[in-house]
């Protein structure tokens, strides 16, 4: 049993987090921090949970949070950089579910962010905590930067493509959807059910935080540079990413072994689904599950390979994923709490 | 360890079984039926499974499904009272989810579901599943009829006022909505999102066949002839049902006490969750959880005393209510498999 | 041709109204005012509009609104009943949509509204503005209180057996169910898509300010004290409210003359359609019409008569009613602007 | 006042008709008809139209739809093809909403709709219904083939690229996304609500019926081959399509001259708006209205150009398109009927 603090929790990934940790068997939530909500029981803000902590938001307090085993950080990004160090120092281990640790060139954070890094020397300690890239890192990690969730499902969805050089790095599109969740919790008109309960818009066309972390992860995958073109697109849905990625073979005739390449390279990773050529995943068959579900498809005779990758956006995107580390570093099993199907209808 | 079999799993009680079923401990699906499907996976219907179940649909085999300690129906009206006498006879115990074995009265139940029963000892012998009325009856009953959905957010909602004769029994209204997977998952027009999507209407305004289930209830609990008029709508969601309850306190004064009465009446279930007063009671808040939630409200000195009630339709108004009366059949834990929190948002 | 104002234009009624007026032969639009977005293009707000308005926001500037035949307040309340003297001393005709002048008694609007009215004198004299109540006297007014949303569908459902004593005015209730449109445009949390686009719950179910103005109306029509019971409900969707009503026939075999006298009731309205009895009228019927769709409906010999009325908020409820108020007042068809069908699907 | 007749109107295209005719001044509907629904007044399967028309569905009659000037069909493939020769024979004039006469090359339209084509010698006469390509053609067509509702997107986003030669075109991809009610008003257990109501999927990505149509037109835009791969996606919403375009500059320098040609070659355009570089077009800005938005975007110095094309699949997709093409066959102001702004929020 393990003591975890949650650093800002009345988003929607500290929600998610409690949802997840309160089947877990093997965590005790030892505190839930806000600032604004300071002194709420948590399940008045989610009704959810009630029945299932007692606990209430309080003021971060270091002497509390150095008191956990791990702590989560589910805070704006440009937080965690500044509480960090105290809790490294302390011994204390931290998943960041903020962009804080995520990208290892300074100058591109502090550009895409709009803000210098302070803590520059635990960006280069920090793990980027994608399992199916970084499972042993992550094992001996003090620090994880949990990955964005966006860069999950493309990752995932491109991993297999570039670690073999089967496609030319050169012409990588991923065009990828959102549900509203991704957004965030805060009072934003843009949010509103009213807004985008019934459309369907792309948006951070021209530029969005995640694409350099999108090439972070490609570059090193394929060992030489990618140029990737990243458009999310916001659905009117709550929870779900999906990803259409396309890519140009090399050698169009490889296309026939890929679906063999995808079911080997994922064999043995607990979260990522490989079905069959031909499926279409939809995001609910992820819904609530700490699960990348993935298919392969080509047209006609083109050279261009599809693959279409789901996730929960709030799940493996964000806390699931979160809690995927928290069990790898803790040497749980590695599915610990996060073992129930999706929420299907 | 139970074996259980599922009988007409195609639709969403049916793969919400599957789901609750999936995380309890103490239960082995040994078979799921559909005529429909016979021979396809599970998984492939329903890929939120996958990884889960490597059971396939098959044709509805006696010498299956007696080999199995519970049954649970899971069909259309008209079903289960030709199957269930052969189980009977057999030993086996059933849960049914469909409406066959609801109603005491054969002629009440001949007029509204338009057909003779043909099970009618069973009617006598089958006890209605409302744990919160009749736990110990379901202990020992080897036919257990499941509650509908409606019945059971309404009925709730009104017990503490007519078990302790605080209401005009003449003056019931239940004004109920309902997501989209309560019509279940036949290829009608009426209920495609392109119809339904963005939409409210009212639905069996003139009578709908969860009435005289409702009014059995209520006047069993009441000890005397109720009226009560229920209106269901159709709400563009896909999960939750909503009650919204009216009734007059024959002294005005009562109301004051009516919160206490509440949480008394309920302090022993582990699934119904009384809010405090003047709260309002989301159907998120219970999405996939086995949990009813209600609220009490009065506007300014009137003698009508509101309560809104909510569930999961498929949760507590069917699969997960089923899995509860299944527990206490079998002497689990009541709430084994229906552990985890509701997935808000 | 005349020309019209708009005082608050930035939330939904605004465009709403700047929607209808785009096609209505008769009126220019001379201002658009609003303080935060002074100086924006109203088509970069609202996309929709681009290509039919060349205006922008404007600082509201009593010059040039004095300089308009009508201006239509689209306000939080409390702005109208400071602006309105000065135009009314000006001769400019107004329609307000907020509620400053709907309420007779000053002190209930005092209560519900928090704070003391400052405008008492045209609180007498403006005409609430329901056609199919006081078409004549609208016509004469000088200032319109253009209804709020529920109180029109709840109203017109009632009147006709509030108007012939056909009811018990003692056991009125209306359950009612609105888009998320109806909250405005106001970056609350609770109106994220996050929130509430999955989601069913009441609100406002101890007192709701449409309460005092429905039992204003319906007291009126009855010719002696009512008492209704009003819960609203959100419904996951954008536009529409379903009203269902219940009220108890002093002799139930009244129902079988219902029908004919609510089409008779409402033979020459041009915005009240009265479905054949049994039907289950739909919001998107009326989705961007300004129309109020209602039937009739009994449960068995129940002397409950029920009303499933049912209007788009921003049209019939607002804007829409708003212009054919306009049109009365300056003798214009009726229907002008209002003529296109209801979008459905 | 011409006499029109339309040719299976029981679908969403089919009600779209009757709403855009419904004001109209220049059309009067001679006749709808429908196998399945004969006899039923349209009025009662669209509630949306009472008191606008009182013609209910017919057998499809010969004699009566030779005495209309023009014949739309909303019919499923495969029925103009063997209805239109009569027609043409007859003088009268046809806008065709199925893909019988879209696609030039006979052996391309067998594989894709599965059977051969009954009338060549008409395919090659009919006129490709975009007026943006072919307007002076569409004016003396007396049969025009109705673009596709993706092609149109797809088409209209690309086209001034492609005539200008500026991209590679063995580069192009189109990620699409379509509200549901692309999909049609059958009683598809894929298409419910329950199905559908709160994900996001791609489909067709091995290949879709419109993958060819756009083929097509983009080839003749291009003067040469073009390879284009199009993936559409369903979106949880009734209307709307969205398409993101991916293409690559054959000099990136050129992107700084798109906006230009873009306003340039759709300034006379009443129904194409090109945006303000750098905008992101909602489907909820065309909702209802004959309009393609579009706005171009570009990350950082990448040399591929991305493309936002924005429609109402059921009107500029469909129904709208068909108008503007018989507005442009008669002679009539070429936005008749099309005038509304959309319906927003």
């Amino acid at each position: 049993m393990i003591k975890v603090g949650i650093v800002g929790g009345t988003g929607y990934t500290g929600v998610e987090l409690l949802r997840i940790l309160a089947v877990h068997p093997q965590v005790s939530v030892h505190c839930i921090t806000s600032r604004s909500e300071a002194g709420l029981p948590v399940a008045e803000l989610y009704p959810n949970l009630r029945g299932y902590f007692d606990l209430s938001f309080s003021e971060p307090d270091p002497k509390v949070l150095k008191a956990c085993d791990l702590v989560f950080f589910a805070t704006p990004h440009g937080v965690a950089m500044r509480r960090v160090p105290e809790l490294m120092a302390a011994g204390v281990r931290v998943v960041d579910l903020s962009a804080d640790f995520r990208l290892k060139d300074l100058d591109t954070w502090a550009r895409w962010y709009g803000m210098a890094h302070e803590s520059p020397e635990w960006v280069e300690q920090a793990v980027y905590g994608l399992p199916e890239v970084a499972r042993e890192s992550i094992r001996k990690a003090q620090l994880v930067a949990n990955p964005g969730c966006y860069p999950t499902a493309v990752q995932l969805g491109f991993l297999p493509l570039l670690e073999q050089g089967l496609v030319d790095p050169g012409h990588l599109i991923a065009d990828a959807k959102s549900g509203a969740s991704g957004a965030g919790r805060q009072g934003k008109v843009g949010m509103l059910h009213g807004e985008i309960g019934e459309s369907f818009k792309a948006y951070g066309a021209s530029g969005h935080r995640h694409l350099p972390e999108i090439r972070q992860g490609l570059t090193a995958a394929a060992g030489q540079p990618v140029r990737v073109t990243f458009v999310p697109h916001l659905v009117p849905m709550i929870r779900g990413i999906e990803a259409t990625l396309y890519a140009e073979l090399n050698d169009p005739s490889a296309f026939d072994r890929l679906q063999a390449l995808y079911e080997s390279r994922y064999r043995d990773e607990p979260f990522v689904d490989v079905m069959p050529a031909g499926s279409h995943p939809e995001t609910r068959s992820v819904r609530g599950a700490n699960v990348c579900r993935m298919a392969l498809h080509r047209q006609e005779d083109s050279p261009v390979v599809i693959v279409s990758s789901v996730i929960d956006n709030l799940v493996k995107g964000a806390a699931g994923q979160a809690v995927q580390n928290m069990n790898i570093m803790f040497g749980f099993d590695e599915a610990a709490g996060l073992g129930a199907p999706a929420l299907l209808p």
